[in-house]
């Protein structure tokens, strides 16, 4: 009987009932595995799991896939051992993050939190904030999000620029980068995290930027050089919505805490639920049915990150 | 020689060059009029005219075009002489106002007012928003505003259903409205404010609407009960987003001031400008001059909302 893990006993209980012939264990991989977890072959780790997770695996020999929930995968290459394939959640957090990148940029243009402080305050007092409209966007990478959050704001009157290594019909060669930033007014991160993309966002990118615009990272943290935009912050020179930043969770008495000019959400851009009780994402819920059924009938598995050795 | 009136002096400083043959004052009607006011043609109020305003038009027998700066123009009707054609900002502010419609109902879902907070206390604290994906979202009023606020919503993967007062290809009728209330996770109002449509989100509505669900309200105030919003929201089984309330500005101590489960901004919806000194939207400059070129030379004018006499 193949022996399976899933993140939490809501997941559980919505695999049983449709893999009968499969014994569904529940490990987040941030607790300590469960009784049996030996014999665990596609295995689904949660979001969060514990900085040495994957020391596991040396006493997992039956295991074949790791089916990930999340989009990034950095954390995990190199600690899958040789003949286990590692997937990605790419494509079921696509949507949910170019949205918080929106809505983050949108809060950003609007100042939201502003008037969020004034409601709180009981104080009616109205500012002129700034639009989509006509507003040039740089969008790094040209993937799911990437090209969906550009959409969205061509659909408000911005025009977009999509960058990306592999240039083509309507996507620049991320080469053209320096000449580009000065002419746009927003830069959005939507690159994986490779040595190619830590610290892409250095000071001297950051100083590029026209007066006042508008970085927004839903990426990875260590794409943008910290210190730099802090600086630029602190300046109010430009402004900012990060959801993830380098380090992660930001400690207490980080200057970012206290930067003007950011809005700042704890790196929950692909964190969104159904209101059903399981509280799985309905995508997540579909990508892990349909690979483990994948798995089970021996067939190709979607979203493979790097296969170590075949089956 | 014609004589128009701007509400700034910027607006002025942008027409004169193009109009030589032409007079500009500027006047915004919320203070009193500048000379030789009674000689104006034609006229662009301010956003915020005082409100008596329209009595002035008593001394200006010259007038025959009022060429607002805002779509909605409920201020105004009645108040225009026989013989002046008013005209409408329609479309101008449609891409602001559906774009702020779409800023504050995803702050509410990801809950981005209380993020806000949280960074400000240096709190690093998750937790589960909610996405567009899957909600099914009920727009009333399906012109340019509701339209558009749509299709970025489904971008995003959600469902929509568009009601209007002339039902059409993709248009729900508005007299189903009581049956598709139950369905859907989301109300968004981006109807005109008339005898037909104050009141129309009343205490039945409200509790027609899910557990749960948000309002969203950038159309008018009146258009919602705002004392049965207020007892919805204080049960905590409603969210809203208000940019319009009723009554507006907001006193202080109203009890919307308070309410749990609300995001309120001061009617600002189509109020965004361009970073440019002279702070006239791009697209009011462009409807103003286009207009005034069509006055002069004698043409059909835009966005005529009602002509009391022909030219």
């Amino acid at each position: 009987m193949t022996v399976v893990s899933v993140p939490s006993s809501a997941a559980c209980a919505l695999l049983r009932p449709m893999f009968e012939d499969v014994t569904v264990l529940v490990w987040d991989m941030q607790d300590d595995p469960p009784e049996g977890f030996e014999r665990i072959e596609f295995m689904v780790p949660g979001h969060w799991p514990s900085e040495n997770a994957h020391c596991w695996f040396t006493a997992m020999p039956e295991l074949r896939v790791v089916q990930l929930l999340s989009a990034g995968v950095d954390h995990w290459i190199g600690h899958v051992p040789s003949g286990v394939t590692l997937c990605s959640a790419r494509g079921v957090h696509g949507r949910a993050t170019a949205e918080l990148a929106l809505a983050g940029l949108l809060a950003v243009l609007r100042d939201i939190p502003t008037y969020a402080t004034q409601q709180r305050m009981g104080v009616w007092e109205r500012h002129s904030g700034q639009g989509l409209d006509t507003k040039r966007i740089l969008v790094i990478g040209a993937g799911d999000i990437g090209g969906r959050f550009a959409s969205a704001c061509e659909l408000f009157g911005a025009e977009t620029t999509l960058v990306a290594r592999r240039p083509r019909e309507g996507v620049r060669d991320i080469t053209e980068l320096a000449t580009l930033v000065p002419d746009h007014e927003v830069v959005m991160l939507a690159v994986p995290m490779t040595a190619s993309t830590v610290g892409l966002i250095n000071a001297e990118f950051l100083a590029a930027m026209p007066d006042g615009s508008v970085l927004v990272n839903v990426a990875r943290g260590p794409i943008v050089d910290t210190d730099a935009l802090v600086a630029e912050l602190f300046t109010r020179r430009l402004r900012a919505f990060l959801d993830v930043m380098d380090p992660e969770p930001l400690p207490a008495n980080h200057p970012l805490w206290s930067a003007p000019n950011l809005l700042l959400t704890p790196h929950v851009g692909g964190f969104t639920g159904r209101h059903d009780p399981t509280g799985w994402h309905a995508r997540a819920e579909d990508l892990v049915t349909a690979q483990l059924r994948r798995y089970l009938n021996g067939r190709e598995l979607m979203n493979v990150v790097a296969i170590e050795s075949g089956y």
